[in-house]
C-alpha cells in the first residue's frame, strides 16, 4: 500500500510514524526542499500544477491531504482518471469552501448558526440588522488559524472582502467554550467516533487542547457524535473528519468549523488514545480495518509551542519533566508559527494541565 | 541534532517515529536499498568498509547501531578522529564478544552461570566433567537469536568451532523462565531503568514478552535493575543496555546475554510505557534528559510475527481487534524471519495475551 499525502506540513509528518508501524509506504509532495515532512517527500512542487500533481498521483494507490487548498478541478480530473482521492473532491468541498459547507449542512440535521452569503455592503447591513450589529464574516475560501475571519459591526468592514468575492456571514455565538469532535471512515463505510474534546483557541489559533471535554455529560457527547456521524456520511467523507464546534451557554451544541484531515485538536490523541488520529486516518483511507480509540488514561493535555520548538526547547521541554512528550515539527523559526506541541497524560487534570503548559513554556524564546 | 545508525534492521526503523517526534534528524547507513530502514537511509554500503563508514560519521553528530557487528578497530578508529560513537567501542566490545563479556563481567559484582574459554576438546571435555557432562557452547562473536549455540556433550559438538577458535562454554542453567532488563544511560551519567520483562523465547528466539514480569517480587525487580545499573556504570554503556537474565528455579538471577542498543525485549514498550525504547536510545545517545518509563496499564504484551508482515497479515491483525497494535517492519517475507509484531495493552493480563496471540496467528501464511 502506498499512500501519496499532498502538502509537506506537520500533518503530513505526523502520518510517518503511523505509517512505518503499518508497513504502508508514504510519500509526500511537499511544496519546498524543508517542508515538515522532508523525510517521506518523494516529490517537491505546487499541487496546483497538473502535471506536477498528476504526475505524484500515478505513483500511489490512495491519494490524501496535509491540508485542503488543491483546486477542486484538479481534483475532479484526478477522480476521473481513476486516482482513488480520500477524502473525495465531492466530500473535501465543504471544508474548502465555507459557504458550500453551510449551504450542504442546511440540509441536514445538525445545528448551525444562523448564517448568510453577502455579495454587498447592503446585504452585510441587513445580516447586521438581524444579528444586533455584530457578526462574524468569512471569507469562504484560504482561511485558516484566524486568518479569513473578522468580527465585524458594519460593511465597511468586509468592503476589501466583498470586492473579491462572496463573504460568508455568521451569528457571533455567545458560546461557553469551544469543542471538536473527531471521526473517521472508511470508503467501504466503517467509521470510528473519538473522545470528545475542548480546544482552548487563542487568538483564533488553537493552543490547547483537553481530552475528554470536561464535564461534558453523555448527553452532550452522544449529540457531538452524531453530529459527526451525520455529516460524515451525507457528504460522504473518507479518513479523519473533524467538527469543531460551539458549546453555548445553554449548553447546545453548534457546528463552526469541518476539516476533512487529521487537526490540532487531535494531536491530543497520539499519546492520549490506543490509535492515534494519523494512524487512523491511514487506516481509513486504505479501508482498513480502524483502530481503537479509547482513551489510556483519564486526561491528555495537548498544548502548541509556537514560534520555535528547536533543540533547546524541545531539551527545556524534556527536562521539565520526564513525562512531557514532545513533537517537534522540524521547521525554522518564525513569531507566532505552530512549531511543536507537548503532550502529557495522568490521572489528575490539574497536575497534568500545569505540567503540558510549564513544559510548553519552559525554553520559550522572547520571539516565540 | 544529526544522530547516524549504522545498519538499517528494524530497530533503526523504530527509531525514525522517534526521531521525527524529537525534531532530531536520523540517518541511516543501510546494508541494501531495501533495508527495513530505507526510509532514512542516506547511504547503502559495507559497515565494514573504512570509507563507507568513516564517509558516513562525518556527516553526523552522533553515530550509533542497530545492531554489533561494526568491528571494533573501525570504532576505535573513529573515536580517534573525533566522532561520538554511542555506545562507545570500550563498552561495545562486551556485546559484540561474550567471552570478553564474561571475563568482564567477572570482575562486577553480578551473577554470572560457570564459564570458562576452551581452546581444544580436552578443555571442552574438562569443563563438561565438571558440569555433569552438558554445558552451552557459544561463538564468542556473531552469534544471534540462537545462532552460535549449542547444548553440547562432548568436545566433538564443537570441533568445527574450535577449528575457527577458541569457543565459550557456559554452564547450562536450570532455569524457571527467562528476563529481560533494559536501562538507558547518558554520556553524562543520568541513567533509567526499565521495567522488568519476562520473554519467551522459541527456538533461542525472542516470540513473546510480557510486561511487567508476571509476579516478580520487588526484590527480584530490585535486584534485576541493580544488575543493569551495575553493568551500565561498570563499563560506561551509553544508550539502551539490554540485560537478558534467566531466574533460576530458586528464584536467583544470573547474566544470560548483553545487548546495546533497543533489543526485541523492548519493543513492548513503544505502547507499553510512557517512553519507548527507540525514544530512550535517541535521547540518551544524544545526551538529552531521559523520560518516565512507567508503564501506562497493568499490563503489555508483545508477540513477534515471524516469516511475514505484509499487508494482508497487518489488515488480519488490525481486523482481530482494534485494541492490537501492528508494527511491520517492511520486510521480504522470508520464513522464520522477524518481520514484525503486535502489542496490546490493558488490565487483565490473560485476555492481553490471549488478543496478541490470536492476532500474531491472524493472516498467518503456511510458510511463516
Amino acid at each position: 500500500m502506498i499512500i501519496g499525502v499532498v502538502g509537506g506540513g506537520q500533518l503530513a509528518r505526523m502520518m510517518i510514524p503511523a505509517a512505518e508501524a503499518l508497513g504502508i509506504e508514504i510519500r509526500v509532495l511537499a511544496e519546498h526542499q524543508d517542508s515538515s515532512a522532508r523525510l517521506a517527500a518523494t516529490a517537491v512542487g505546487d499541487y496546483r500544477d497538473w502535471d506536477t500533481l498528476s504526475a505524484f498521483a500515478k505513483e500511489v494507490d490512495v491519494l490524501t491531504f496535509d491540508h485542503e487548498h488543491v483546486p477542486t478541478e484538479l481534483l475532479e480530473k484526478l477522480e476521473g482518471e481513476g486516482t482513488n482521492v480520500r477524502p473525495g473532491s465531492q466530500a473535501l468541498v465543504f471544508a474548502q469552501d465555507k459557504a458550500l459547507m453551510r449551504e450542504r449542512l442546511s440540509s441536514l440535521d445538525v445545528p448551525l448558526p444562523r448564517w448568510v452569503v453577502a455579495k454587498s455592503p447592503e446585504d452585510v447591513d441587513a445580516f447586521l440588522a438581524i444579528e444586533g450589529g455584530e457578526a462574524i464574516a468569512k471569507t469562504p475560501r484560504g482561511g485558516y488559524d484566524g486568518k479569513g475571519v473578522r468580527v465585524i459591526s458594519s460593511g465597511e468592514d468586509v468592503s476589501d472582502w466583498l470586492e473579491a468575492g462572496a463573504v460568508l456571514l455568521e451569528q457571533k455565538v455567545a458560546f461557553r467554550r469551544e469543542l471538536a469532535q473527531l471521526a473517521a471512515r472508511r470508503p467501504t463505510g466503517g467509521m470510528r467516533v473519538f473522545p470528545l474534546v475542548q480546544t482552548i483557541q487563542e487568538g483564533g489559533v488553537c493552543a490547547e487542547v483537553v481530552a475528554p471535554a470536561p464535564g461534558a455529560s453523555d448527553e452532550l457527547k452522544a449529540e457531538a457524535a452524531r453530529i459527526a456521524q451525520t455529516i460524515a456520511e451525507a457528504v460522504d467523507v473518507t479518513g479523519v473528519l473533524a467538527v469543531e464546534m460551539f458549546e453555548t451557554e445553554d449548553g447546545e451544541l453548534i457546528v463552526n468549523e469541518l476539516a476533512m484531515r487529521p487537526h490540532n485538536s487531535g494531536h491530543v490523541f497520539t499519546e492520549g488514545a490506543v490509535t492515534s488520529q494519523f494512524e487512523q486516518h491511514l487506516r481509513a483511507v486504505a479501508d482498513w480495518p480502524l483502530g481503537d480509540v479509547s482513551l489510556r488514561n483519564e486526561w491528555a493535555v495537548m498544548v502548541n509551542l509556537f514560534g520555535d520548538a528547536g533543540e533547546s526547547r524541545v531539551y527545556a521541554a524534556m527536562e521539565h519533566s520526564p513525562e512531557v512528550r514532545v513533537h517537534s515539527y522540524g521547521k525554522e523559526p518564525r513569531p507566532g508559527r505552530k512549531a511543536g506541541h507537548v503532550v502529557v497524560c495522568g490521572s489528575d487534570l490539574e497536575h497534568v494541565h500545569q505540567v503540558a503548559r510549564a513544559a510548553a513554556r519552559a525554553g520559550e524564546s522572547e520571539e516565540s
